[in-house]
């Protein structure tokens, strides 16, 4: 099976509204409920490309049982551990007039040391049945900024290839410890190298510890820096669309083909398919079937200057 | 004990923001979440004034739940009835530059015809052993328009006082069931009434079928029309603050007097001084108890001209 790594786990919650005004009362026409936070999208992803895949990390109260229940009826098996907290809600209000999206992300629940030492528990083996786990998003309150450090040595301790998907401090801490790939946007990546050239950037990211980096450049695709070269690619032409969830796509191409272990070229391939699909499918955060399995013939690898 | 009924029962959620700004992502630095509906509003200030206090309606799903873990660390006894659907949650946003808050309302669960006739027969109970009872706040989806007259009715067999807090079409029906009270504001009376002058208003009202009617004036106080008597009470001085949950606790205050049988000089006395303590009190909805104590001693009624 895949493990995906949800520390900061949410119910993601969507109103739709005829026409967001600020200091209005608004009438909610629709209200949408799922299971979200980065790893778990990434999860629901490899489900549905057919991977055995086990979602885990913290869920408490009674939004998290309301996450559990979400699970329950998907194909992601369960594997989070309970807190003492409540799990955050994430709402995004729908302007059905222009379609725009206002985004509002509680906190999350604060994680004790006995619930962090708990989590390790069952993340220790959790990860040695897993063919690669994938580290994702925000550490929720409580937790040390070297979270991710401690979960990335263990998978290393244990062979299981490790993704670091995070930003800010927990990335720079998590690189550290040596993951096999990270996937960081291109605000991240500048955020960590203090860098915005993309290639420059994404070779000090490397410098920094990962083994290898894939830079996501929204509708310019993916760059990757590895030790085995460096490679570019992308649809073979632009999509509009939704982009919500398209880096989580992403992280689960990446995740799958590395399961798999294809080579580079064959991981890129399906990345950017899934992540277009994901743009061009028309709920946020899913992918259309159709047009990722077209991509997989279409989307342009380019080899680059080899490093390393 | 005072009964409160609250069919379409919410869980007020409030979130606080740096600065809402369409199209952004926000970080909600605080949450907060408590029972709420008008009912459920109205039974907390009861139980505030010390009366015993029964809190009914519909709850169901997660946020049911939650709603009646609130309940439980309460003064206000749990009579709720379980419904298949999820309770609704009401999302006020808070901008903390200005103050401003912008809202957003749910519909609430859709009621089943067999959930209904679940929900009248342990009504019924309870109605005969209230002194008092409030029928507050909108109906769900499901419910029929007439819902509110025949819980009107069946007070009334049972020779409980019933109060009527309600709008539009609900309030329309339920007005002709004859309720002992109604508290419309000046808005929900000229919907009603199809009439902007108060006084000629709210005589209009008590023609289509209440005993008496109490409407809210916002600032102005409070106008009766009762079968004893006219009258006008106001505080004895305007008051700044947040008006949430004022007309609540004018409620709370009117059904406290009347389950004491106080007179009416006395009702509108104690429903103005909750209301404008409500409006100074710090928090949205519940009452500054100093300020209240004091505005009972100064709150001032005007008899005016006798009518019926």
């Amino acid at each position: 099976m895949i493990l995906t790594v949800t520390l900061n786990a949410a119910l993601d919650v969507t109103y739709h509204v005829p026409r967001l005004r600020p200091r209005a009362s608004h009438r909610v026409s629709g209200v949408c409920e799922r299971p979200g936070g980065k790893g778990v999208n990434v999860a629901r992803v490899l489900a549905a490309l057919g991977h055995e895949v086990v979602a885990t990390g913290f869920l408490g109260g009674p939004v998290g049982e309301t996450v559990r229940q979400g699970l329950a009826g998907s194909a992601v098996a369960d594997g989070f551990v309970p807190c003492a907290g409540t799990t955050r809600r994430t709402l995004a209000v729908v302007d059905e007039a222009d379609g725009d999206t206002t985004q509002f992300n509680e906190a999350g629940p604060v994680i004790s040391p006995a619930e962090w030492a708990a989590f390790q528990v069952r993340y220790a083996d959790l990860v040695h049945e897993a063919r690669a786990v994938a580290l994702c998003g925000s550490l929720p309150p409580g937790l040390p900024v070297g979270a991710y450090a401690a979960l990335v040595r263990t998978a290393r301790a244990a062979g299981t290839p490790v993704l670091l998907d995070t930003s800010g401090e927990a990335l720079r801490r998590g690189v550290a410890a040596r993951p096999d790939l990270i996937k960081p946007n291109a605000a991240e990546l500048a955020e960590l190298t203090g860098s915005r050239e993309p290639l420059p950037a994404t070779r000090d990211a490397r410098r920094r510890g990962a083994h290898a980096v894939v830079t996501s450049l929204g509708p310019a695709g993916l760059l990757a820096v590895t030790g085995q070269g460096t490679w570019g690619a992308a649809p073979p032409a632009p999509l509009s669309g939704n982009p919500t969830g398209a880096g989580d796509s992403a992280v689960a191409g990446l995740l799958s083909a590395l399961a798999e272990d294809l080579d580079w070229p064959a991981r890129l391939t399906r990345a950017t398919a899934l992540s277009a699909a994901t743009v061009r499918a028309p709920t946020a955060g899913e992918f259309d079937r159709a047009v990722y399995e077209e991509l997989l013939a279409t989307v342009k690898v380019t080899a680059g200057q080899p490093v390393g």
